[in-house]
């Protein structure tokens, strides 16, 4: 097996095979093949493409790299779910106990990453005390115990997927569907679930901006879970502006706590409650979504949703009074309102901004060396097709000081967009995608 | 100006400006920019082209990172032949000391490279004494003098093709024409001629195999020198065999000084005075392509041309000698004849495979550290079309040892096809390209 033929058969447009995808998808998780021929292979990848079988071989490839999970030792069928992710997108928080209260286990192991806020991980550290550091056998007996965990990934899950996406990064390929797959699936079909509903997001703040490459992405991602012999679904949501009102680790924490308690509705749990009963359908736990939506409101309205966050939070070492009171969570030192410059109707955010304008104040890394602080961030009052009136506090910023929160009003004032049209608000979910079909909602 | 951004642009298919051209061929040039990341670059421009100003620009660049000769100091207007590479290709030998006495000045600097046999340096050096390494000023004066120097590169020119020229071959993105074009047309320009004469070669043993692809390559690289103020014209000439009868370093000395004597006609002269009538036309000493040729056969037939060669032999430490007896330059221990192996006719060659057998035999390196024996090598004595009896000698092979001689023997009757059916001789000349047009011949 020769680099520089597989290059020029995929420079050439043609498909490679097993073979050779595994030679250098494994070269690149032990540094045997440098990093140019690994780059030009990208590009050519990157313009040339992949076909469905091409790429869920990349997969298996990646996820074979390293260390697999292994959940064979839980009862039921272990489900997960996974975001392409979004900005205010707290629907683990919400979801992971709602679905662990209706019986079906969830273990759910994540990255840490780069990003507009922290990750789900860097959320519950903001929950004092709370470690996201267990061994693989705590980890599983939390589980099995009380049905939840979400800690990091403590294996060295599909290295070959670290080198490439490394150099994705800085060779102008990180746009390309085979490759945004496969990074995805690797690691979650490492990670151990057989069961995984993905959260597609889609629009301004996405990692795909138009609906049709959401979709392409939903699909190429479902069709190699189940190639891979996993049980997989994706649905479409929006993210032409933040999901929840609150953008930030502690104040995305507080928003779970409080829709799991009942006293705020709206799109996070609505996304949430679609992505969760898509995950009780895809356990077995229950046959449609209506009886889903049902099974996991009553989980709610029962207080055993916010029963078993309580549970999780404890057994992980976190402080649980949150739950019963989100001041114990850390707070911010200024906050201070973001004034509407004019009257009208908000038209549209620039989400992604918002995004690095949560980052700026602290709320996501830049590097890997950057510390979060998780007081700070911010929490839209309005939503897109709202109306507003000249001086009215669209939203409030939580920032570490004045300087910080200044900017942030600023910055924000200039992110959402105010004019004298009235646009209908978004629309939350757009697809329901299947192995074999895709259903516009 | 950021390298990730340049990637972009090229990648989805956009045109580079001159400042970011020149941003990543100094980058090439002095190591500030990563290989993976110019590997995903010439992956990105082998795939989605460069249209002509690009390839002006990146040639300029290439010119720009090194060293350039300034030749302004002869008398004349300098001209230069270059050949896209073929095997049994001494047109050098032949023309260069024809076109000096004719008055044109002729100063040579060629790069080493490797190849299926030596290059014109390293024929040059199969005469015994012979020096290619000379200073700029006594190449300059042995030009003034004598109107001929063929040298090595003193100068380090071009540094930015070597780096892109050695990540190209370890990522299957030689094949480029704007990258072929600039990395043969920058080294050129360096060199300082100020009209220069291509010669691409064409078919089976040539960098380019179709007519197309080699009238592309002629018109891209003389559009290039003409956009940087150069003289340019190419001429496209067969290499669906070998163009003289001998291969190998001091056989093709042999073969050019036999030729200048006037002993020996045939495809080898007739394109050397195709070549060189373009050359003299170029410098302005003649105007028409019969009347250059009368020109170079009046400095041939009167032995001007010879005498020109015996000088700057003399004038780089060689013995001259060898112009009047061949048998001075190195002989070959073992020398056998190359039966054919059936009756018939000389349907095609494997002309590539040719130059592998001489290259095998220690005619040419695979390896910069190889060093060339310069009596081996092989002379045919057929061409395609002509008529063979079986056990009659189609080649001659010289070599190092009787083993070295027996395997040269059967690669050579497995190289050379021969055929019942009669196919005419090779047309060798097909194309003459100047900027503004193509004139098939």
């Amino acid at each position: 097996m020769n680099m520089v033929s597989i290059i020029e058969k995929k420079k050439l447009g043609r498909v490679l095979t097993k073979e050779e995808i595994e030679f250098f998808v494994s070269g690149a998780a032990d540094g045997s093949i440098p990093d140019y021929q690994l780059a030009a292979l990208l590009m050519a990848i990157r313009l040339n493409g992949m076909n469905r079988e091409e790429t869920t071989q990349i997969t298996l490839a990646m996820t074979a790299s390293g260390d697999v999970c292994d959940l064979s030792s839980l009862n039921g069928i272990p489900v997960d779910k996974h975001s392409t992710g979004g900005v205010g997108d707290t629907t683990t928080l919400v979801l992971a106990p709602l679905v662990a209260a209706c019986g079906v286990p969830v273990a759910k192991m994540s990255g840490r990453g780069l990003g507009h806020t922290g990750g789900t991980l860097d959320k519950l550290e903001s929950i004092p005390g709370l470690s996201v550091s267990l061994s693989e056998d705590a980890f599983l007996k939390q589980v099995q115990e009380i049905g939840l965990a979400v800690i990091g990934q403590t294996k060295n899950l599909a290295p070959a997927d670290k080198t490439l996406y490394a150099l994705r990064d800085v060779t102008s390929t990180v746009d390309s569907m085979p490759l945004i797959a496969s990074s995805i699936v690797s690691k979650k079909l490492a990670s151990g679930a057989q069961a995984i509903v993905l959260d597609v997001k889609t629009g301004a703040g996405a990692i795909m901006h138009t609906m049709e490459e959401s979709i392409e992405l939903a699909q190429t991602m479902v069709r190699i879970g189940c190639d891979a012999g996993r049980r997989m679904v994706a649905l479409v949501t929006d993210m032409g502006e933040p999901l929840g009102s609150h953008v930030g680790n502690a104040l995305e924490v507080k928003e779970a706590i409080e829709v799991l308690s009942g006293s705020v509705t709206g799109p996070l749990l609505d996304v949430s409650l679609e992505l969760g009963s898509r995950m009780l359908i895809l356990s077995g736990a229950t046959e449609s979504v209506p009886e889903a939506k049902e099974k996991l409101l009553d989980a709610l309205r029962s207080g055993r949703g916010l029963k078993v966050l309580r549970q999780m939070i404890s057994a992980q070492g976190g402080d649980p009074s949150c739950c019963d009171d989100v001041t114990n969570l850390p707070q911010a030192k200024v906050i201070l309102p973001v004034p509407a410059l004019q009257n009208g109707y908000i038209h549209h955010m620039d989400t992604i901004g918002l995004g690095n304008t949560a980052q700026a104040m602290g709320a996501g890394r830049r590097t890997k060396e950057d510390v979060i602080d998780p007081s700070v961030g911010f929490v839209l009052h309005k939503r897109i097709g709202n109306a507003v009136a000249q001086g009215e506090a669209i939203a409030t910023v939580y920032a570490k000081d004045e300087a910080s929160a200044q900017t942030a009003v600023a910055a924000i004032q200039q992110q959402v967009f105010i004019t004298d049209e009235q646009v209908p608000p978004c629309k939350l979910i757009h697809a329901f995608v299947t192995d074999e079909s895709v259903e516009k909602l």
